[in-house]
């Protein structure tokens, strides 16, 4: 699948980034992050223009980040500001890129499209990442993919696939009594499951938050924005309660492409009950690793395999009611996807 | 070297297809094989035609394929006969292709081509396979080996090779009377080649056929069918003496392309002497893994890369009166390939 | 970077070659190389024109190389001179290249192109190689680089870098008083760097050069001769005295392009002090492959990944005042280059 420049990328949890360079590549640019001394945060071209070694193999000197390999120095704005050689000239087109770049709800977010149109309004918020009160979480994961982000988006979008690959972990058995739904909110996609009246999957069990002698109702709604930026709110309730007698277990997945074939894949997962205690918090990361490493990743990276790089449409899917959510979305991104292109071209014609 | 469809390719040993999902990939082709109830095979393509993912990572239900993924099941015609989400409506598109297949002679065949032209009576036959009576057979083995099908073809239809690769294992040591001819019968080509007056190759005093006190005479006599299919009769007697005084080694041979630069590489050594001793069936065994695995697989190997995918017949090769075998049969291949190719151009135009 | 043809290329030193078929690829040529009874040195295309098995899995009988998989044999012309099978004719098309080859300074040197153009008076001279009454000797090491010859010209023409990569190793620490300059002589290029009044770096005290109470001044004079041989002058002398009171701790450093991604790394250190003590040999062997190995590849290998086989003049480089020396050397391959496209393809319009 190709890559969007004009939407935020997740680029790093927010404790990922300090003092030293840390390096990350999203959709085809080499990033490089750091903190300045007051704590924000710089986002550059990771490419010195000089020799082309990657910067983040340098350090950081006074804000400013030196490369490795001849020592030029660079300063938050991309302007080259110091050549330790000879006279100390330093040529005006000795700059690298500076990438707008926002710290929300944890995350730490850059654009790499046209700076003009970066709105940080625009962010996807996470506001419960922030309700430490509320909330027991998981670490600030990020698994490196050998997987094409709009393959990870298929798996998230289709809710329907965890009685066949998550049984042993998050998800119900099949063939129970489900119901799918789709709903839109502008450019927000919801993906809806709930099933009725079966014993709580084993996550639920093995969390404490329901017991297998009880049946349970389960909730799962699935909040998709562009490109690939989800949070699944989950949930358990025993068989003909309301919500409001559930336990929660929701998860931010946000799934930053590297390259076209290969994904970071952020998530974090949290729960409002069994507060404080550690060893349910082993087990939330035991079962959601497993799940999305083990049972995820493979499939994925076979569909992928077997693809072999053709095009999703061209090979023509059979299409399923219980697609609907993951194609609304395809759509969506081949739209922004043929704006930048026309964008591109547009601007290739009028240079 | 190109890939062939209208000719019966080995998929498996018999031994190697249950009740559970097989798959191999042949000539490109992502094929799934297992047995019904009945012990009867079904051949499918291997990918779902919803999300592409590959059936064999599903299981067996009642005689049916189940995805995996999503849980759509198809049947031993390749139909999809079950949805199990929403109202379970399958769309008609919801299809695998389902291959000719046939079992024969402890080995199963699939026809990746035009099914109108699956002919079971143009399989090569290997009746020895299934005279227990007479042999004691090494196991059925399947190498997957890092070789294109036309190099091992070569391989095997230049026997003078033996006494370069395999002093130490199956052959004379250079420079003995040797005599190598062609037969033809009609498609069919032989590759003979019988030395004389010589101390046993090793083998032969290794499974107790020969001494090395008594000088031999040997024949070799290399059976090949299209694409890659062979049987190497094999035999030492006393120098002088007639074959009905010797002991017979032979090998089946078939060498299944799974890409251009890959291959299946069956094969089975069964011998008429020594009958029932475990000891020599062992050394059997050893001698052939030894030769095919480190000694022809590593100089085909360094070929392949020599080639560094040039065609064969484009590198300008030196021929010799000893590669009239290897020849014959790549004219054959290429007459083959070429009514491949008509037959898709004249269907292209058809259409 | 493209790949000269008519040049003197390394390709072996004088003890890596015997009796016994030995192989590089140089320049994308496959060599075979061995030593006649007389010591005397033949290089020959390593493939056998039959079926392209490389020679050098063969074996040498009576000053022949004979291929490994049937047998033919060529002489040290690399005419194909006996094949073992039938009535032993041999095709007069059965022939391998044959390259003008010399041996001067314990190394081996070959010529790819046009032979009439071998002139042995144009192989850049190392006598110190010669001068075993002068100097110790680190080993003749020859390291495999996942490198672009031209990446590696680079680094070795630009010294500056030395402050960057090697200040635990060879170098001084930054920001020290320095000059550099360009010196060209005819086609030779030498680049210059002298540093004054500073502690002496690493492998000085370590070799008991210098120690760390003295402050030094340094000379390093880098000799390049296309397209990547390099000799490198080099030494340390009491701030503020002549070379005559130095000690010197020379290199040559060799880079025989593999492919136009990998390269062959020659290297042989000597110093001319600390005589006749192994265990500062040591620690020269240990400096200097810590230095090349552990600092440099590294490095060079990140800028290489970085490029992503794209063109260096394309990438549009900042050029500094020190980038000088590789520039001129940069310039005078391109010349080179074009001249022998030049041929080619008036080699070409004229057959």
């Amino acid at each position: 699948m190709a890559l969007l420049k004009n939407v935020w990328h997740a680029a790093a949890w927010s404790q990922e980034v300090g003092d030293k360079p840390f390096a990350r590549t999203i959709a085809n640019e080499h990033i490089l992050l750091y903190r300045k001394a007051g704590g924000s945060i710089v986002a550059l071209n990771d490419t010195c223009p000089h020799r082309f070694a990657p910067l983040h193999r340098g350090k950081i000197v006074n804000g400013e980040i030196e490369c490795g390999y001849h020592g030029l120095r660079f300063n938050d704005k991309g302007a080259c500001v110091h050549n330790p050689h000879g006279d100390g000239t330093v040529p005006k087109s000795a700059a690298v890129k500076v990438y707008p770049v926002a710290e929300k709800d944890t995350l730490i977010w850059v654009w790499l499209g046209d700076p003009a149109r970066a709105d940080k309004a625009a962010i996807p918020e996470f506001p419960w990442l922030n309700e430490t009160d509320t909330y027991d979480f998981s670490g600030g994961h990020v698994m490196h993919m050998p997987l094409a982000w709009d393959l990870i988006l298929d798996n998230l979008l289709d809710l329907t696939h965890g009685a066949y690959l998550h049984p042993d972990t998050l998800a119900p058995t099949p063939d129970l009594r489900t119901e799918t739904n789709l709903r839109r909110d502008g450019d927000r996609v919801y993906s809806l499951l709930s099933t009725f009246d079966a014993p709580p999957p084993p996550i639920w069990t093995a969390t404490g938050a329901a017991t297998g002698k009880v049946h349970v109702d389960t909730w799962l709604e699935m909040r998709w924005d562009a490109p690939a930026t989800f949070f699944l709110d989950v949930g358990v309730m025993p068989t003909g309660h309301g919500r409001e007698d559930g336990n929660a277990l929701p998860t931010v997945h946000i799934i930053t492409p590297e390259t076209e074939e290969t994904s970071h894949y952020f998530w974090k997962m949290f729960r409002n009950f069994s507060r404080g205690n550690p060893k349910v918090s082993e087990v939330m990361e035991e079962f959601a690793t497993r799940a999305f490493q083990d049972e995820d990743r493979p499939m994925i990276r076979a569909v992928q395999e077997r693809m072999a790089g053709r095009d999703f449409w061209e090979m023509d899917p059979v299409l399923l009611p219980t697609d609907a959510a993951a194609i609304q979305a395809r759509r969506m991104i081949k739209k922004l996807l043929k704006e930048e292109a026309d964008e591109a071209a547009g601007g290739a014609a009028r240079s």
